[in-house]
């Protein structure tokens, strides 16, 4: 339901979608910007309490997530289960959704017990998508979800180009945190990292790529 | 749309879901048995071509997953990029499509080059589930995820519970792996492989948990 809204939403398409439905041959090709957000230490929290932390969940997500994702246009969102991925239009909208969900946590999260509390990371990537009705793929979706396991609880990673695209349309300096090289991928990914120092302090920042 | 149809052909639904859709309280809480089928070294092989991968992996789901999914009854179905996640009746049917499955991508890949070949790693989990109209959520959804990165290439991985009540049911031997443990869950799962000794030959098999 939640994909088909998006989907509709998608605004021009790409040549080859212009066509109608029935004739649409898949894979589509686009250029999109993903964000991929993922609960911290979900394994974790489940195993304490699954009810509560389905409900913790759900709750950021109707309240804050998909708010915020439908707010920065994204034109596909799926559930990964402990976290979701959504893709935009512009690396701008994807970055700043990204700012967005991870200030609003902290402002949800005030005096929470830290045991429990939920938090996100969040990776940002860009490129070209396969999309069909059902999911996207790529090597840069791929990235995007990669990159997320990088962020600091509450924070949020992006590779080169996203940063190069958003450094002077977010108000956060981008910090260079170098070279990365994933499993099975054959290039490394330089990633740069969001520094949220004011809303989360220093501490935070230092654990950074662990 | 495959969701929906997969939900829609439940059949008995559980108590607290029988009143009208518009009273429904989710999560829904239920029995259930789950599948995690993942490619093994997506990432490579989407970095390598990406509409190569693309196309054969969709040409797998098209003829022989997704079929068999819904040949073996399951209620859910969901896209996780690499892979699906799938949640079944019984346990009985959850491990018999697998099987089906991985004897099915044999027969499929005869004579394929390994570099390009799609191969798949199967987790078979149950235990009591969340769900909502997006997905399943619990410990024992997590459980199945985690289970299939265990599973040989072209193997199946399941819990105890599940080779307890499929052993009578599924013509292969199980073996016991002995007890995992995975990052962030606190208590260990004993593990248990199918052994497919006549399609795979030994080597597959000696490769086991790596």
């Amino acid at each position: 339901m939640f994909v088909e809204r998006f989907t509709a939403a998608a605004g021009p398409q790409p040549v080859d979608s212009v066509a109608s439905e029935s004739s649409v041959q898949y894979p589509v090709r686009r250029w999109g910007a993903i964000i991929a957000v993922d609960v911290v230490e979900y394994s974790r929290l489940t195993s304490q309490n699954e009810e509560q932390t389905y409900l913790q969940y759900k709750s950021h997500r109707r309240e804050l997530i998909d708010p915020k994702i439908a707010e920065f246009g994204a034109r596909f969102l799926k559930s990964t289960g402990d976290g979701v991925m959504a893709e935009f239009e512009t690396a701008l909208d994807a970055a700043r959704c990204a700012v967005h969900v991870q200030r609003g946590m902290v402002e949800r999260c005030q005096g929470e017990a830290a045991e429990t509390q939920i938090v996100f990371r969040i990776g940002v990537s860009c490129g070209r998508i396969l999309a069909d009705p059902e999911d996207i793929y790529g090597h840069d979706v791929n990235v995007a979800a990669r990159l997320q396991t990088l962020a600091p609880p509450g924070g949020i990673v992006m590779t080169e180009e996203v940063a190069d695209r958003v450094r002077d349309g977010v108000d956060l300096p981008l910090e260079d945190l170098g070279l990365h090289y994933f499993k099975n991928m054959h290039r490394p990914v330089r990633v740069f990292q969001c520094r949220f120092a004011a809303e989360r302090g220093e501490k935070v920042l230092a654990d950074s790529v662990s």
